[in-house]
């Protein structure tokens, strides 16, 4: 178990190449600035959407459809479109996050939040606007409707009042007020719901994409889970022990805020033992798979071992 | 060409009828209040999306769908599902509509507006997470994968950047600001993105569930795109002939803040009979749908005749 975090050449070299090409497929899809009194709106949405994320939902994607027995290299650009809806979704929860109404926040992937480059009523509504991009990709001309329809079931679903924005709405109640006493069990359902269901869904969307069987799907989807919930117990972790130049946005606010996370319920070295323990989860998970399914531990390895 | 409102009774009652029985799959969609953190966000979408709408948008699934030569009645629940999606998706704009970063309302449906009843934060997740159930229900198990992508694509476009969300950034863009000269081209634009889209999507909606063919649906997006047009005109007459108590939201809203509308920029006569002309066409474009169709001509006669 690798106690600092370890990149190999070749998840690094993966992961430049699919962020590459998902901000190619971002950049002709999301849609072209106008010179009309819409125009601002698609500006806002390009310049978070294009903004210099990590690109990690996509590259799980990528990932999960590659370590199926059924992957052919064609299906490689579906996967990136796949891939460029969840990072539409991803962003559109970010902006919204950010808003004063939320998170407040000023600073995001290192450039200023969507509502302070633009405004207020812009970023809610390119928030809105890249929702709806999302399931128009997943609902499109690309897949074949009963891969369409499978790919925006798990998104929806992941994404919704179950799901991210449902750990949102847990997250907007906690914080901010100690007097709540939140146990592990709120916690852990929090981020399952606010970060991990989207990671797994990226997981199974990969797999529907590439045709994966069922023992795979089952893998896949058990591998998601708990490198989802572990990339959430990384977070609460580096909130605390990183900088604001590392994170790309601004550090120490969980604590600052006097908010439930992973290390103030159950203290730094715990939470380390937790990301531990689901690190190790997450490999076995993907114990059948084979070589094919290497990157996915390495991903796993550098995701969620840096933390412990 | 009728100089006043006038429902008959039959439509009166599919109307009642259609409301009722929406609100059923409403409630029965919508995720059920729980005792966890999460329980006010669910709290917060049932009461927007179960607040005493007119459900126009639901009526024109249905009544769109009924006058298709291939409707059987066993098709209906079909349409009140896919109408229960659009209601979503509409009731998710109003949310969002009335934040104080954009419109700032206090009265919605005869209620008081999601962010005053719960809180701006809550207000802004319950508009999310409806649009995400929206197409969570479209891409479920209600429809064939090829008919619920349809339904998917239709929705998407029209609510996306390029349509309703496209218009409300275009309005916002030209609201306050009367130092912007705005045309009627745009004006058109505007209208037709944040209402009519929908609007038309709706009876496409209710064309592709029903089974329509090429005429029928080219009939339908035409009565749609002046029905849908018609219905804003109407919109901003009324702004300046009713009142609070009769619209259910704050009249002569747009009048104050000196906002461009049809009647700013045509004077109330000439908006008259903008909305008589968009009637007319409205009808027109049934032509060839014969007594099928005449729900949808009563609707017209009623939702633009009102005007003028």
């Amino acid at each position: 178990m690798p106690r600092a975090a370890s990149m190999p050449v070749e998840l690094a070299e993966a992961w430049q190449k699919v962020s590459r090409q998902v901000d190619e497929v971002l950049a002709a899809r999301l849609p072209a600035v106008e010179d009309s009194p819409a125009g601002r709106l698609y500006e806002a949405m390009r310049y978070s959407a294009l903004a210099p994320g990590k690109r990690l939902r996509p590259l799980l994607v990528v990932l999960a459809g590659q370590s199926c027995r059924a992957y052919r290299p064609e299906r490689r650009p579906l996967l990136l479109v796949a891939g460029a809806a969840v990072e539409m979704v991803h962003t559109y929860s970010l902006i919204h996050d950010d808003l004063p109404a939320m998170d407040n926040d000023d600073l995001r992937r290192g450039l200023p939040t969507c509502h302070r480059q633009f405004d207020e009523a812009t970023a809610i509504l390119a928030g809105d606007a890249l929702q709806a991009q999302a399931f128009q990709i997943l609902s499109g001309e690309d897949f074949a409707p009963g891969v369409g329809a499978r790919l925006g079931r798990i998104l929806s679903h992941a994404a919704g009042g179950g799901g991210m924005v449902g750990g949102q709405a847990m997250d907007l109640w906690c914080e901010g007020h100690p007097d709540r006493s939140i146990d592990l069990a709120t916690l852990r359902q929090l981020h399952e719901r606010k970060t991990g269901a989207v990671i797994a869904a990226c997981l199974a969307m990969g797999g529907a994409v590439a045709g994966a069987e069922p023992d795979e799907e089952a893998a896949l989807t058990e591998y998601g889970r708990n490198v989802g919930l572990g990339f959430q117990v990384v977070d609460d972790i580096l909130d605390v022990t990183a900088d604001s130049a590392t994170l790309g946005k601004t550090a120490g606010k969980d604590q600052r805020s006097g908010k439930a996370t992973y290390v103030s319920l159950l203290g730094l070295d715990e939470a380390r033992r937790e990301a531990a323990r689901l690190h190790e989860a997450a490999i076995a998970a993907l114990g059948d798979l084979g070589q094919r399914a290497e990157p996915l531990r390495q991903l796993a390895r550098f995701l969620v071992g840096r933390a412990f």
